[in-house]
């Protein structure tokens, strides 16, 4: 047998400590899986004090993840600190400038700064491997790393934040806001205190950058994603989706398009017989469409201890195995730039939710409009609240009421041009809402 | 670069056809991630003369696939022959005794011939590569691996067969009988003239097997698996499945029990609500539940030229990668004897549809059976057709009416001896309908 692996694990949070956990309980499993022992040799931290229930026996402390990175009592570094910047970074950049093998659960580093550290793993002969990055227990970037080669990948979608599908899907069977739900999630542990983060896209758009790195073998490019959160969503809106076969979800998206690859985060309505709609609370799922194999999708828990050190110690086990590749499946210098694609290009299906003062010809204004811009209407929907038709026997109260659009597959930028128009009449009496359709 | 993996691709059916293709189309991206150009440098088929569309300009020629295997011109042969004996297996054993790689998509060989195979690639120090045996183009057998060695894994169920979720989904959607979708199957391609090997289940037996090994560790054991088709499926059934909240799908399920690993196939009913329900048609599905990630599901194509050939390619990028990993994850050696555990202990909840006559007292005698074996039912569905009611005002025709119980979990010893005890009683006027039901 080879000799044993030694890891060196940053970071004891709730992830590190099941890693450590996991890796004492599947010791011989791991053995017998890779041909090596594998040892978690060295630990950082910043207190030393705090009982993690660990036994650490044996285990030599650092104060310093660096320092660890850099001693010679590690073969691999297993860095779950976390954050784009600071200590995580520095672990990870001197790890691989020592020549260890890294393995890292930090999505918003890899996402910022996994071109660069991809060229210095390449450059080390060493691993950079991050599958807990992205989606926590599904291995999804194994699947699109190894698992397709024989594949031009034409789209990667997926629910990457479980805060927010949890969110959403609460909105939609209980009839409740957004803010009334986050509040609930925020209780239940599903949402930090400051939830910005999740709720606004930027964890879906870090997980998303990486996959389409990995689907389309481009530059990693976390500015290029365009962005748009949950906190708009109204339950207006996931009623109405209910009423035309949809339901509303918070999508990571890369498309492959004559412009570039599109990447873009937002609310979405999907097929309501769509596997992803199926997909409820804080599950994850990613959805691969590709020209052999057509439509893959992947469902299973995007967070939690168990379940990202699940997928940490999937990467431990590659590591152990020998399995160096390029981290996102290409040599470095082989990947292409990613190309940015405005959202004003995007070309797709949408609702719109306009809130029009109820008066003769509205419907007609603003159906004219679209049909300027060559858009096409799949639907219409006009909904009088019943108190309005009591005021007014003619049904129009010329107060605001909900109007609702389908449209076929029309770009972003003519869309807009039409709402932009629509408001110049004065037809609105408040800013419209617009949400994507993905179709299968 | 490390010099170029010479491919041998013995079979040139659909399959083999789309991965000479797919080879050849994604040359550059393949080289890219694996750091070695991929070459087909020899095919191996009976008719030399039949049109392929495909370019085999400097591949050489052999009408046998054994000899091609033992060439000097092959580093990785690819079976691509089928069935569990005869040439497939002469050729796959010839190439591990010539000490070469060897990637194929047969399912039955691996089934029945998988621990052997094993044993010999790991002597010959070489891969044994079979992602495409099970579900297609769904990299499960990476997933069980290699994507979850920190898991014990505690069950494993899927829809592995295309024709049989085709001819249920068709039954379900249309109230057809199986005989017709059968026939419709047959003419559009999803059915072989011979439909026993896919509708009687022993095709999903084979791909259970294989995965069964892969989830627990055991040595694969096809004649383990305890196989029932889906031919006695009425549209009744599927009709009684909808009122209950279940859809019916025949699954193939793996699961840890205190006697063993029971490996079984049959038609299921599972609930609406879940991923696997949700899967229609030619489409595969596999579900794992394992302690730490919880539940992973993976929905993707079964079956198709392109599809198959994805899985095969990524298993020959894999050996391009040198990447050799023990076939089942885990040295035969350390491979545990398969266990077989007979379905008279299975413990789950059943779907009872008893044939009875209808006469007083014939719900309460069937109660009392059930009860006398401490079997607890979750409800009770009797329905009358409406000729019946004409034909007797008290509502009691003396015909045959069908009666269908839902139990609580039990074991089919219990419902069998339950069962006997009310034909014995003469209550039955056909014999009954048993179909086991999968909770998530």
């Amino acid at each position: 047998m080879t000799h044993s692996l030694r890891l060196g694990v940053a970071g004891l949070g709730t992830v590190g400590a099941a890693v450590i956990r996991m890796i004492a309980r599947r010791a011989d499993a791991l053995t017998a899986a890779t041909g090596r022992e594998i040892r978690v040799t060295a630990v950082a931290a910043r207190d030393r004090n705090r009982d993690r229930g660990l036994d650490l026996a044996g285990v030599r402390w650092f104060d310093d993840a660096a320092e660890m990175a850099r001693s010679g009592e590690v073969d691999c570094v297993v860095e779950l600190i976390g954050g784009a910047e600071g200590k995580a970074k520095e672990t990870v950049e001197a790890a691989l400038a020592a020549g260890k093998q890294v393995v890292t659960a930090n999505k918003a580093l890899l996402a910022h700064h996994g071109a660069a550290l991809a060229r210095a793993a390449e450059g080390a002969g060493v691993a950079l491997a991050f599958e807990a990055s992205v989606a926590g227990g599904i291995p999804v970037v194994k699947a699109l790393r190894e698992g397709l080669p024989g594949n031009a990948v034409a789209r990667v979608y997926g629910i990457l934040n479980g805060t927010c599908n949890y969110i959403l899907s609460r909105m939609e069977r209980e009839g409740l806001t957004f803010e009334a739900c986050l509040k609930d999630a925020q209780a239940l542990g599903y949402a930090e205190a400051d939830p910005t983060f999740d709720v606004e896209g930027f964890d879906t758009a870090h997980k998303l950058a990486i996959l389409t790195s990995l689907a389309f073998g481009t530059t990693v490019d976390a500015e290029g994603v365009s962005v748009e959160g949950i906190s708009r969503v109204q339950p207006l809106d996931l009623r109405m989706a209910d009423e035309l076969g949809y339901r509303i979800k918070l999508l990571g998206v890369a498309q492959a398009t004559e412009a570039g690859i599109e990447q873009r985060v937002h609310p979405t309505m999907v097929p309501k017989s769509s596997a992803i709609a199926q997909v409820m609370g804080v599950t994850n799922a990613v959805t691969i469409d590709a020209d052999a194999v057509g439509e893959l999708t992947l469902i299973g828990p995007g967070a939690g201890g168990e379940a990202t050190a699940s997928a940490v110690v999937a990467d431990i086990a590659d590591v152990a195995s020998g399995l160096v590749r390029p981290a996102f499946g290409r040599p470095s210098a082989t990947l292409r730039p990613s190309s940015r694609v405005e959202m004003q290009r995007h070309e797709g299906g949408y609702y719109i939710r306009l809130t029009v003062h109820d008066r003769p010809g509205v419907a007609a204004g603003v159906a004219t409009r679209m049909a300027e811009r060559a858009i096409s209407l799949e639907s219409i929907l006009q909904r009088r609240d019943e108190s309005a038709a009591v005021d007014d026997p003619r049904g129009r109260s010329g107060r605001p009421v909900p109007l609702v659009l389908i449209t076929y597959a029309a770009t972003e930028g003519a869309i807009r041009a039409a709402l932009d128009a629509i408001a110049a009449d004065g037809l609105l009496a408040e800013s419209p809402q617009l949400i994507r359709i993905e179709r299968e």
